[in-house]
């Protein structure tokens, strides 16, 4: 049997190595269009800011190991540029010239993850507007922003907030531009944007809100941007408005696509084509909240999507995913903004009746110096009492394990009453002895405990 | 309607003000023989290292406060000596001498807590040997380490591990003695214990295991102990053996003791005595995995059981307490302890068929600087495959997020494989994109994930 996976990111790698471990006689071949696969796109800010020292560091393994190791054929700089599937073949191109070469497949595996997504405006080919995605070119993108005294991001997102601080530790003057009204707006609501545009502020980042790109200026080298709110100079152009499923090889092997413009599957990662298999950024998942297909490419996700698909395209349906809450953190330098589930926002959209809560609270007991602020946002379904959404920002990184605990919480619907008397750990390094997600409980409940 | 609650610390002070708040015709009187209310010995270890300055510091609010803002009329410096279940009366007697008094109540919260537990060997009234347990007592306990330049610590449990750090930091000898074969029994396994062994050895604290305590040695004041290893010269020492309930009150009106030698209480709080209620250290709880009472004093319960006590006693049966999964947490310097559920050596006794996998990780993406080594072992009962218990040690603060999430899962009765496909959090700062919850759920099961 010969399994086919078409890209060596977190997806296709899992996937890959799953099946050759659960069919060691199987022939399975990654395919890669740059040179590196276990690539994590996620520390390219910290290449920038220099915490990283080389890109070689962001990846997990070589090439060459995960042939050796794991007796995987790794077909590097190699292109997938067409399925045929009724004969069951596959076409690759070695990047750089040569013939290309049609074989086939019994499984194929479609990880080619998410490209970015850049809007159609005058200026965007100038030297010196990048984009951020693949550490393959994190090179470029640190040469030119080294190169740079005032850096314009488009966009308040992840990737936006990420390299504001990674630029602004290189004592460069950056300016987020964001067209809605407030920041991070897929993982937090409104009114904690506002914690987020403090901090911001505090270090020195410029922050337009509401304000739309029109044009990129300059000549032969980008000077600025144009937009509705008038002209901003820039050295450099960072585009982070966005990716989206780079889905081209599944489109034309005729691989059905969802209403989020990502692959649709099954809990066993399976297309409606047989024998082809997507995972990853390119899929969609199904959210146990909003119990909707959603698309959300993020990395743990992507890592066991591909296990999925590796082991049933190895040994059949021996294993399903069974979907995400939603799970999301970022940083920006010590301020820590973790989401999960559904935002306030949001939650009517998919049938709940939320009611929610915001309290302010410190990340150890009042006496101990190693407390922080930390904000911790709930939301819940009034009728159900199910928790259904929880942001916690904070200056701790503790703020990862409140995030994780809600995680849980929501997936298992548990209620707010079930929250507040889960029995989280105390000590007065580490916590309050009212741990703040169960002070927020407890807010939320409305006086019932 | 009057209310008597005896105890001013966790569950007391807690009670006292749910009760006040759901009733507030009700005459609320908190009886406490020091003169601190809402104090927090937890933080003990932190007076003695200098972190926190003044006992005052740990206590939450002042009996002054505590009247004035929510209308609880607080008697410190008084003991309560005496209950008459049949009449309810309560007697009350003013520390410092001045006649009794004894009083009508309608209902009564009993929150005595704990005190020390000290084997009755030679020596233990000699100057010098000290206990912890009382932040009014603070200031003489800190007095006498500060003098000595050696300190014994009788006990190598939490208060034993904790008082370590803080003496050790304070410059001096310390030498720990354990009659058990490894550290911290009642929270980690054998295995675990060597990391915090070997920890406590790079950090210049002695250990002496397998060792019992036989007499302490001096005249008027402390010169050393006597061990069945041989004598351990000494200028203080910490007896650190462990606490018991304080439950003479209870006993003395009839209160009906458990198996445990704590009160024995339903989910409402209530005791056998109809209108007596118990509350926190004093009390035994219900253990979600053991699925019997167990005697676990830790301040995170006694609140919440002090709170469905109070409101209970104010308004009949309106909340309870479900019971807990015995998370705790603690630190020697920066190696974070944390436990929760069932220790593998115990699970058997429980009617579980363990298994159990230890892993050894990190707490940030192998390239972020931020990350340090955690440890975590995971134990399941096989054939329900429900995580029954988890024991996670690791030099950052982050371990008391992981230790949470177990408690959430192992309170859930989540699956190893459930485990494995829950949404933690991911960004490279906080967590590799396998987080080690997630890789040690994968590990313990067995090649199917």
């Amino acid at each position: 049997m010969r399994i086919v996976v078409v890209g060596g990111g977190a997806a296709g790698a899992s996937a890959a190595s799953r099946a050759k471990k659960l069919n060691p006689n199987a022939e399975v071949i990654l395919i890669e269009k740059t040179k590196m696969i276990t690539h994590g796109p996620c520390g390219i800010p910290y290449l920038v800011e220099g915490l990283v020292k080389s890109k070689e560091d962001l990846i997990t393994y070589s090439p060459e190991e995960f042939e050796r190791d794991r007796g995987i054929k790794v077909r590097i700089n190699t292109q997938a540029i067409d399925i045929d599937s009724d004969k069951k073949t596959i076409t690759l191109a070695r990047l750089g010239g040569g013939s290309q070469e049609k074989i086939q497949w019994d499984k194929i595996i479609i990880a080619t993850g998410a490209i970015p997504q850049i809007p159609n405006i005058p200026g965007k080919e100038l030297k010196g507007v990048i984009t951020v995605r693949h550490p393959a070119e994190a090179d470029i993108l640190k040469e030119e922003i080294d190169k740079a005294n005032r850096v314009v991001i488009i966009g308040g997102g992840y990737i936006g907030i990420e390299m504001a601080e990674a630029i602004r530790t290189l004592g460069k003057e950056v300016i987020i531009i964001e067209k809605l009204d407030s920041l991070l707006s897929n993982a937090i609501d409104k009114d904690m944007s506002k914690i987020v545009e403090d901090e911001l502020a505090r270090r020195g980042v410029e922050v337009r809100k509401k304000t739309t790109l029109l044009e990129i200026v300059g000549k032969d080298r980008v000077q600025g941007v144009l937009t509705d709110g008038g002209e901003v100079k820039a050295d450099a152009v960072i585009i982070a408005t966005g990716i989206r499923p780079n889905r081209s090889l599944a489109e034309q092997a005729g691989v059905k696509l969802g209403k989020t413009g990502a692959i649709e599957t099954n809990e066993y990662m399976e297309t409606n084509v047989e024998g082809i298999y997507a995972a990853g950024d390119v899929a969609e998942k199904f959210h146990k909240v909003k119990k909707d297909k959603v698309w959300i490419p993020l990395a743990p996700s992507a890592n066991k999507e591909g296990q999925v698909a590796g082991a049933n395209a190895a040994r059949g349906r021996t294993i399903f995913f069974p979907g995400i809450v939603g799970t999301s953190i970022t940083k920006f330098y010590d301020l820590y903004i973790g989401s999960v589930g559904l935002l306030a926002k949001e939650a009517e959209l998919y049938g709940y009746k939320p009611i929610e809560k915001t309290i302010k609270a410190r990340t150890s007991a009042h006496y101990h110096p190693q407390g922080r602020t930390v904000y911790v946002k709930l939301i819940a379904d009034e009728p159900s009492r199910k928790i259904i959404g929880a942001q916690v920002l904070g200056y701790s990184e503790s703020v990862a394990g409140y995030i994780d605990v809600a995680s849980v919480v929501i997936d298992k619907g548990m209620t707010i009453e079930e929250l507040y008397f889960s029995d989280l750990g105390y000590m007065p390094a580490t916590a309050p002895v009212w741990h703040p997600l169960i002070v927020a409980a407890r807010v939320l409940s409305g006086g019932t405990l």
